[in-house]
């Protein structure tokens, strides 16, 4: 890792990715109205960007992006906000906006945006002439600490959330730590599900900081959340860097997300954001860990507690949705970890010590999505 | 390269493709029903497959294939035959089989059929979970040449052939000899191009080899097919090995496809097929040289006498299109291959000396497109 100063401003951090095709993540305040100088230092001198972003995110902070591509071409394709659209349909018209405009391998993606774009544009970049380059710009928290960082791109299929993918690892992608001043509080709270997972798997000290500082974490204190968004993307960048293809190690990723996944699907997406959804797999994992005698109680009461104090649910009644514990037990087997129609489980032991359970009794499944913890 | 023989019947050649994920192509006459002993023997134990076909096929080989699989699962998926369904609309009917039937990344896609099958079943095990594994299992000469060996797959958008696409190298791949005796002549011509463009690239002896048994290949004599295919993939298979990501060294497989793509696109992909628009991109190829002076004329006229002793077109006026000299200018700045819109050419000088050529005066190329050979 190594720090550079800017002309001015705050410092901006670069974490360095080391993957098959190794990339930076560059991390700091006010930086997108720069990301043309962080681009080209990455030595990315593209002939034309497509920059990727949703009408919200247009209105608040393409006028900064588009300060920082300076003189190069570049083109906007908008498209519609929310999960719903995470679909192929929405990538098969990003196919015909690069076609149209005669995209090539000299070209670049530029995703601005949350999850959703960078997933759609991402999953366009991997496929379109067998793959070129692109940048994430995430916009929101979740895609800060997760989602830009690490090449999995995917969109979703009626039948299973991030069904059709691939792995696209970005060229590069920047921070921009001024865009989670702008969001709305639900989807902040969002990207803190993941913080939170991220510490589970980190381990004492990262979760501890969160417990100390969630009160100036929840509100959006500066140094607090700068500090958060470098720790995640430090974990995560160590784990995706032994683990690029997730054949095995990457899997602990998924903590929360097992449960997570299915409770989504069960309700088609609706009336339950991603965050939402991992943060009760968080505790629906913590809590199969407690019932296999693996955990001990009050690991899922310091959870409950943390999940509380960042505004996220805990449990599926707290949800506006009405996945039942059939519903969401009948999409486990679904899940892209499954083998063979066999949901794995990636469960915490301890705050750094998560293991995968490759088969978990399925009654012990039942108790834990019956008996909210 | 090894050789085996099966308990009965013509020996199995099997070639080692060492790329990143290595894998065999086996070549044999009858051994689809076979496939399953050579799958496992190459390590491949599927939970299930999903066998992709096209309804001619299916009425002529899906029996053999079912043979060959032996116990193991499987499913089947048939799709409309012909490169109008190399789509995106057809890779999308693919992922709903695929997640209806619940197939996971323990899973297994088996293309029985030609080259849109390999590109559209191989595209959707490309990204399906963002990656499962799949077989390739070859029934036109075309694709047992070329197609099927490489990992490109790949499906065509309104403005481009092979627009949408991943690099994806099979599992392993079945090439039964056998079935290239049921071919409409028409198609069994059409992968008569890819190896005369293999033979151009591989040198003189192979060139000389299709000259001196061209009527023989034509009339599909067992021994001198085997022998071609076996040198095709043998040469396709050390050219994908040290470039497997398209970056440089491959791209001379591209030999007269920069116009064949084209022209192709010229036409809608209708009254045309992929072999003779190769073929007169060959010759194009060819003449461009000769323009260049970079090639001797005498070289053009070998072509031509070899394509045409193999029921092959070297101009577009042979064709059932329309393609215009203009039209086909203006779809060869939309090749994957063109940098900025600018087209780059692969050339030959002589057997087995092929160049590609950045920039190509606009005069010559346009003299090329008015100028049939």
């Amino acid at each position: 890792m190594s720090t550079c100063a800017p002309g001015s401003g705050s410092p901006i951090r670069t974490l360095r990715v080391n993957t098959q095709s190794p990339y930076n993540v560059h991390i700091g305040t006010n930086i997108l109205s720069k990301a043309g100088q962080m681009l080209a230092s990455d030595g990315l001198v593209p002939s034309k960007v497509l920059v990727v972003t949703t009408p919200p995110i247009q209105a608040l902070w393409l006028a900064e992006a588009e300060k920082g591509l300076g003189g190069v071409l570049w083109d906007l394709a908008v498209i519609p906000d929310g999960e719903i659209h995470k679909s192929l349909e929405t990538v098969s018209s990003l196919y015909d906006t690069l076609a149209e405009k005669r995209y090539d391998r000299s070209s670049m993606v530029l995703a601005l945006g949350g999850g959703v774009v960078g997933d759609v544009a991402g999953f366009a970049a991997a496929t379109y002439m067998r793959g070129i380059a692109f940048v994430q710009a995430p916009t929101t928290l979740l895609a800060q600490v997760d989602a830009s960082v690490g090449g999995k791109v995917a969109v979703d299929h009626v039948r299973g959330k991030n069904l059709i993918g691939a792995f696209h690892q970005p060229a590069s992608v920047v921070c921009d730590l001024a865009v989670l001043g702008t969001l709305p509080a639900r989807t902040y709270s969002d990207g803190l599900a993941e913080v939170v997972k991220t510490a589970l798997i980190g381990g004492e000290e990262f979760l501890g900081f969160l417990e100390a500082h969630a009160a100036r974490l929840l509100s959006r204190e500066a140094s607090v959340v700068g500090r958060v968004v470098e720790d995640c993307v430090r974990l995560k960048a160590s784990i995706v860097e032994t683990d690029e293809r997730d054949l095995g190690g990457r899997m602990m990723l998924n903590l929360g997300h097992t449960f997570g996944h299915a409770i989504e699907t069960s309700c088609a997406y609706e009336g339950v954001s991603h965050g939402q959804a991992v943060a009760v797999g968080l505790a629906m994992a913590t809590n199969l860990a407690v019932l296999l005698q693996m955990a001990e109680a009050g690991l899922l009461q310091r959870l409950k507690r943390l999940l509380s104090a960042l505004d996220l649910p805990a449990t599926v009644t707290e949800l506006a949705t009405r996945a039942t514990p059939e519903q969401i037990r009948h999409h486990l087997g679904a899940d892209k970890k499954a083998r063979e129609g066999r949901a794995r489980f990636i469960v915490p032991r301890a705050p750094g010590d998560v293991v995968v359970m490759e088969s978990v009794p399925e009654d012990i499944v039942l108790r834990v999505l019956a008996q909210e913890p």
